[in-house]
């Protein structure tokens, strides 16, 4: 409520625009962006987000962009402490925006680990718990690897590196040449920016505040949650909101302020997409499919089988999310390459067309002084191209020792292969900020999977190919990203490089340390249980399909799967094809994510209605008042969505102690309790 | 949110006080104030809060003034009828604001009936089921009498009418020489004449709107925990909120939106001495004598008996109810006395010290004007006096006919007293805005109770004149509350005379429906149920004691309560002396209210929680916005109020229907519920 007077205050007044605004600012050298204490609170930080990603994961795998909320908190938590330090006197070096990005950069960075790791996709698919449910041939043992800190530590550093240097050559030319935009780079340096303004700052104290309003909000109603959850099917999280009958088929709100919040920061489309998808499939299909249960697929299989309904659930998800791969892969190489010649043909500058959301306000100055700042450090061209041969030698001895299934030349073609892709994921990332690395994984496992063979252990090799790919390709458009927001605060490409090496040594640390504190506390991978982390037995199946082709599907599921393949592929060409020629209304808003819609083929609607109401809030919030709702429904979910995760660790810590909650919170039918509250009359007497 | 700027504009510009600002405004005559739209819409609306009133005394019997609520609802009904009207070209006869206060006194007088009827009290407390929990001697034939419609009409309208005529011809020395506060009265036209001014109106118009959204909210989250409600222990209302030993002891948040309403309308001392008498008792007390099962009483009583621990609860809490009423009568009685005395001897005007919150805005003009109107129309002091023994005479051969136990000297005694009291009772109200009706009739119980001994039926004797002593006073003070609001809106005494009349028959037969509706659906007056109704076994209880005398209390309940007697008169002498004496930091304010305190010794906490975070939510609100939280705080409330509480019609239609809801919220320890787990799984398999 107190936000409306500062508002009207900084839009009364005219801001300094761009640049002009710091004129009278310093900028640091490159070593002294990196600080004792940036780098101290990016590792705290670095946990936090840590924990949150793996949470996202390990349920359900839909992983909003944090690069405000790393970097609100940044900012929180940095000038907290300096402004400590100044009321004291012993303040000597002032919070700069340089440093802010320095956090951001190495939080990101890190967290991107958390999900390149695929600790809860591709790792987590080679665990024999996964095989079990996969089963069919793949289910084997030297198609299973046992998960265990120490190679999955090993894996990672031997990986994540690699794409570090593989695309910095190139950032003068994405960045300078092109121009291209990177909108969450953009967006994230434009906060840090105003935040680092004398009335930006003021702003981002109400934020801050209202960050920690709602982060303390959301952990203490998680905890209150806790208390009623003593066993499975206990507890808020299976609240049957609109009945039983929608409960079975996972339509109910969960209670669960992380995807409220989630579904407030994305974009209307996505949670829509997502429930139409949780309305097709459980309310459509899987009844139907249901019905074929004895005739399509025998009677006596266990539901998690994949050769019964979980089969269909799972391969027509597959081949949404392929179809959706596929089409954005061809579409991205088709724009890379048109726009690659276009540049050369007619040189410079009309790329910006195609950019949708270039900075209106800069102006010459503000890119003369960005470019200098820009160029002044260098990271030579031999260091960048002889760290990539050197790195990626080293992992494809560790790799293959790893993965024994995986020999020396199927890794060596898959780093030939990587810079290519990294480069294409990078540019098409600063065109649509949509990162493919996934897609490109997926692409991977069919390719290595089918290479290697079932009886050599394919699905394992294709599975750790996909880590192979996944690493570089998106580490590569997140470094790009970061070039971005460091090329619009003034900070140096060299202490963004450090701070990204800084965040991804953390990140391999951290990510498996994290994911086996949840592995040890709960059962991971479990379909109904709290974390049933879906794209672990996704992507195992993909890599089952790359090995054993089509043969092992049940009845009719090839059909149906090649029919939402397309379907996929179909919805994303009229979705391009509405954007181009139907300007008018802009039609193609309202076509939904070929993506997203599959995502709850397999999870149920649940956390769907949570994002929704997400939505709802932010836009009831848009409808009285616009600006206000632009300005704290960050800080509002980014509040939501770290609470409700850190109240994970507290949890985990229980459920490993073997405390349970004191209360059950039961939801039973009518007919059900009567026999229930007879039987527990009947013990009293 | 939307509440901000207007509230700006009203503050900014200077608006005409008082009378100003309707010297155009002309004044239509008396017959013209009560028109039929009027009366339709105080018809609607008497059901409405009968409604209400009915559900709040049969849970917890505390009821908040609802004057503001009526002067709201009556006001949105017709100003939207004749906005519909104005439109379509159809109106003859604006909307006035003596038409207005009508409505509100006609809806006032008429849920007045719903509290002065004793549904939840006397008359409940008459019943046979009541009668079998307060056990002892009273429980015999002609100490019960089984409830029925029929005589419940009878009685209502036998003894409704009396009260409106035994103070009507003192209304000119009130409020003319007297010139009594009526803080009730004083605040209700306020808001009328507020509402009719232009700004006002504007105002009045979110009010409405929020009072609007507030009703709907509550009343559908009403709805949708009503489906998770199949059974008793069932639901919202049974969630322990704070654990399974809290709501063994009662202390649990029950959701009861109507409750947090009440909260909010309730002063902050009001809902803090009813969570200290909760901590007190059940968190003490109680324990403590429970300890004592076995040796103060027999340990193979039922829960319910009078005998045991129920005992001790039910007299403690008449003990410290009827100490806090002595005091107040004791108090009244002198305070009227020596007020009466200096005005006699100091002839007129110096009263006005006493009164705590005079109208500030009243000048010259005003008050001619006012005083022109109040005069205009008279109401003959025969008529008034006629009215009486007739009226009276009537009542005595009905209710001596319904009645048996009761002879007509008993009834004859009675009205003889009555009038006395009437016109303290309204005093005192003119000055401190409390009224003590049910205080009057309790101590009519003990009298006629005793009076007429057990084996005459002297539990009913003193319960039924509890019935005519209460009917009398508390529609006098009613009535003049509405004479001083019709003397502010300039509404005629004769108009609001009628309206009055109209309300209390209009009271006379909605009232025992409305009971009947719920007393068929649920079972009223059950300890552990959704209705306790609380004061149906402590009249009872005051009734037995006035025919036993103390020997039926089981061990040391007699000293305990003898204790909290004083208590109770000792917390109203601290605070008395502290106000008078003390006004420096205001200590009394801190002072708990000893009937409050009395109120969960029977009951428990769980509403005191409810009303404390309505008082939670105000706080804040004032915290945050003064000004905004006054404005918009009752409008909120009342929503609330109204939305819960009418859904209780739907609701108890449905429980006689016999249709339950189809899901159980159970909560359950985590050892109960591994054993119906287990109980389940045995069944399913």
């Amino acid at each position: 409520m107190g936000g409306d007077n500062l508002r009207e205050e900084i839009d009364g007044e005219d801001m300094l625009k761009g640049e002009e605004a710091f004129k009278k600012t310093k900028v640091l050298p490159w070593t002294k962006q990196i600080t004792v204490r940036s780098v101290v609170t990016s590792f705290a930080l670095s946990i936090v987000f840590n924990f949150i990603v793996c949470k996202l994961n390990l349920t359900t795998g839909v992983i909003p962009s944090l690069n405000v909320a790393a970097g609100l908190l940044g900012f929180a938590v940095l000038k907290s402490y300096t402004a400590v330090l100044k009321r004291f006197g012993f303040l000597h070096l002032p919070f700069t925006r340089q440093e802010n990005t320095v956090i951001q950069t190495c939080v990101v960075a890190s967290s991107g680990i958390a999900f390149s790791s695929g600790t809860a996709s591709y790792i987590l698919g080679m665990s024999p718990y996964i095989a079990a449910q996969g089963g069919g041939g793949g289910d084997t043992p030297i198609n299973t690897k046992t998960l265990n800190l120490k190679w999955m530590f090993g894996f990672l550093f031997a990986v994540s590196f690699v794409g570090l240097f593989s695309i910095v050559p190139l950032r003068k030319m994405m960045i300078l040449k092109y121009k291209l935009t990177y909108p969450s780079g953009t967006a994230t340096a434009h906060l840090i920016n105003s935040f680092h303004t004398p009335k930006g700052a003021k702003l981002a104290k109400k934020q801050v505040s209202l960050l920690f309003k709602s982060f303390c909000g959301s952990f203490l109603f998680a905890l209150f949650q806790w208390f009623f959850a003593a066993a499975d099917e206990c507890g808020f999280s299976s609240f049957p909101t609109f009945g039983l009958q929608a409960f079975k088929k996972k339509f109910y709100f969960d209670f669960s302020s992380t995807y409220v919040g989630v579904g407030m920061i994305c974009p209307y489309i996505i949670n829509v997409s997502l429930l139409i998808g949780a309305i097709i499939s459980w309310g459509g299909l899987w009844p139907w499919i249901a019905k074929k249960k004895g005739i399509w697929y025998s009677a006596d299989l266990k539901d998690s089988s994949l050769h019964g309904l979980q089969g269909y659930k799972v391969f027509i998800a597959i081949a949404m999310i392929l179809g959706d791969g596929v089409y954005h892969c061809v579409y991205m190489l088709t724009k890379t390459g048109l726009s690659l010649v276009e540049q050369y043909s007619q040189k410079k500058a009309t790329l910006s067309v195609t950019c949708e959301d270039d900075d209106p306000q800069s102006d010459e100055y503000d890119e003369k002084i960005r470019t200098e700042y820009f160029l002044k450090d260098q990271i030579p061209m031999w260091v960048a191209c002889s760290g990539y041969v050197v790195l990626a030698i080293v992992s494809i001895i560790a790799v293959s020792h790893i993965f024994h299934q995986l020999k020396w030349y199927h890794i060596l073609v898959a780093y030939l292969i990587a810079p290519v892709l990294a480069f294409c994921n990078s540019y098409g990332c600063g065109l649509t900020d949509w990162s493919l690395a996934s897609n490109y994984g997926k692409i991977a496992i069919l390719i290595f999977s089918g290479w290697v063979g079932v009886d050599h252990g394919g699905v394992i090799a294709g599975l750790a190919s996909c880590g192979v790919m996944m690493s570089i390709v998106s580490t590569a458009s997140d470094l790009m990203q970061d070039f971005k927001t460091g090329y619009l605060t003034l900070a140096s490409p060299r202490s963004m490089f450090f701070s990204q090496v800084l965040g991804t040594a953390m990140g391999c640390v951290i990510t498996p340390l994290v994911f086996w504190f949840f592995y040890k506390a709960y059962s991971i991978g479990d379909p109904d249980g709290s974390y049933p982390a879906p794209f672990g037995l996704v992507y195992r199946g993909i890599s089952l399909l790359g090995v054993e082709g089509f043969s092992s599907l049940p009845k009719n599921c090839l059909k149906l799967a090649i029919i939402f393949f397309f379907l996929a592929i179909l919805i994303n060409i009229i979705h391009d094809l509405l954007r181009h020629y139907e300007t008018k209304y802009r039609i193609h808003r309202f076509v939904p994510n070929a993506m997203c819609l599959a995502i709850p083929f397999y999870l149920g609607g649940y956390f769907a209605i949570d994002m929704c109401i997400g939505s709802l809030i932010l836009y009831v919030w848009e409808r009285r008042n616009k600006q206000k709702a632009k300005d704290f429904c960050p800080a509002l979910a980014s509040g939501l969505i770290c609470g409700e995760s850190l109240w994970g660790i507290p949890a985990a810590i229980l459920a490993l102690a073997g405390l349970k909650a004191p209360i059950c919170m039961k939801f039973l039918s009518a007919p059900v309790n009567d026999r229930v509250q007879a039987f527990l009359d009947a013990g009293h007497q």
